[in-house]
């Protein structure tokens, strides 16, 4: 089995990556080959398997033909320009996170010979926008308020049309906000909610741009990439026509995490918490959902932590402790 | 007022045009030019204003920078390959449905010195899909189960998202499937439930392929064309970021059109319509939407028919008695 990973240098793709590289199969097929895609030289990973790497842009003429040409089994795709990039640059977002998914589609059908890989998209929950309901359930409608969120929304559409027509056979699954990110702040206007945990914990200050009662709904990075996994191997038939689901997560608040960081790292880790609070973060934020009933995603077997304990548990057991 | 009509061959856009012609004001401002845009030469209308008939296909390179180049201050989408041919060419359904929108809101970003036009589009009931609750409500998610609903629900988020971003200001108006239409039957799977009530009225047999019990979900063209007129005039930013809305209608069953029209045209023209069972027919028909609650497009201001008897006498008052 085939294994192509889009996106594969950014965190979630080199966590999945490992993942694959410990437990070599997905749906009890040993995996033969993993391919790395992204738009700078992914890191490799150690494996049982064959690894290449491979540099390129997603948006690029003749990059989805290139990347359909692989012939993989199963197609991982995480590519995408984050939030905050996307909403300032139009056309980038637009061109990678729309385009890019559709070319890949037309890509993929223009290959022919039967030729029909498994896709997982990694989507978001940035596909739901304010005003919600305080418990966002499975059917409720998706009306992004970002660019980024409308990217997301249409390769959904496009990745269920195309799955429908029997030309791929297609999952999106809308990831919680992943926390605690391993490494630095990137754009993404949700970085502080990994950061406040994160730095503290190395001995860091962080900045919180945000009131301690702004609740968010997360998973680990160990979750998104089970959830990936289990996307990867499950039945899809299950999902009937509705191809797009939110994954399962834990819904907390900016105090209740700091209440987490004091329990692991004590008051003098909390200290380092500044208080600088930032309009444009606010206005963002407040428009992001709170919480959800995922009962889909759950009785289809995805899993994620139970509380937000966990979660920083995880981050000190693979990052600090490994 | 300059205004744009893509589609203005079209039934819905031609009403629309001979009720512009009737009334040449938007928001109060008198309408100097109309164009009408089709991919088959759309017939002229008598109107106060000067009208100018073009001719072209919107997914061919160059069209939409042509069109954006008119500099339309009201510009009315209503172009689109109907439901079945979408579903049959996957491609050319794609070309024009969703490519055709984004071309088009690139072009018109692209004229810049501040222009930013009003686009009124006609959206479809078709972003639903079964399994529905029995009255769809406004919050209720787009889960497409043809390629042309999935088409048209990508044309709302970018619409919608270009708006937000403030380059043009932009509405989604999902139509109810219009009855009763003139004219003859075409390519889309509920044609017949206008032929059901057209072809009897005109002495002439008509094919029913669903069972009586099959409910439905109805308005006149003249509503369209209100519908339409209304979206084109009203301040959008009562619709704040969600600027897709279902538009109201007549819910009934297939029973329920035959009892009208035996009111209308008695028992004679009731037995015009021949039952012919058709399995691909009822496949499509049985994933479609039967009911809606509307609260939001009500509470704005647009009106659809009371009952079915309703749309019926304006077919007749408007195709028969003129």
């Amino acid at each position: 089995m085939r294994v192509l990973i889009l996106g594969g240098g950014g965190m979630v793709g080199q966590k999945l990556a490992h993942r694959l590289a410990q437990t070599p199969e997905l749906s009890g097929q040993p995996i033969s080959e993993l391919f790395l895609h992204d738009i700078v030289p992914p890191k490799d990973v150690d494996g049982s398997f064959a690894t290449t790497c491979l540099t390129g842009d997603l948006s690029k003429s003749g990059e989805a033909e290139r990347l359909a040409g692989l012939k993989a089994d199963v197609i991982f795709h995480l590519a995408a320009i984050v939030s905050g990039e996307a909403e300032k640059d139009l056309e980038k977002g637009w061109q990678t996170n729309g385009r890019g998914t559709w070319q890949l589609l037309e890509a993929l059908t223009g290959i022919g010979d039967g030729y029909k890989p498994r896709m997982v998209f990694s989507s978001s929950i940035a596909v739901f926008g304010a005003p919600f309901p305080e418990v966002i359930p499975d059917d409720f409608f998706s009306t992004p308020m970002t660019s980024y969120g409308a990217q997301k929304a249409i390769s959904e559409l496009l990745i269920t049309d195309y799955s429908r027509k029997g030309l791929i056979d297609g999952i999106s699954i809308r990831l919680p906000t992943i926390c605690v990110r391993p490494g630095k702040p990137n754009l993404a206007a949700s970085s502080f909610f990994s950061g406040i945990i994160r730095e503290p914990l190395n001995g860091q200050e962080a900045i919180l741009p945000v009131p301690d009662t702004v609740r968010h709904w997360f998973a680990s990075p160990r979750s998104a990439a089970g959830f990936l996994v289990h996307a990867a191997s499950m039945d899809l038939s299950l999902l009937e026509e509705r191809r797009a689901l939110s994954m399962p997560g834990v819904s907390c608040t900016v105090a209740e995490q700091t209440e987490v960081l004091r329990e692991f790292a004590g008051e003098d880790a909390v200290r380092l918490i500044r208080r600088e609070p930032n309009e444009d973060i606010m206005a963002i934020v407040k428009n992001w959902p709170r919480n959800f009933d995922t009962k889909r995603a759950t009785s289809l077997g995805f899993k994620a932590e139970s509380d937000f304990r966990e979660i920083v548990k995880i981050y000190i057991d693979e990052e600090l402790n490994k």
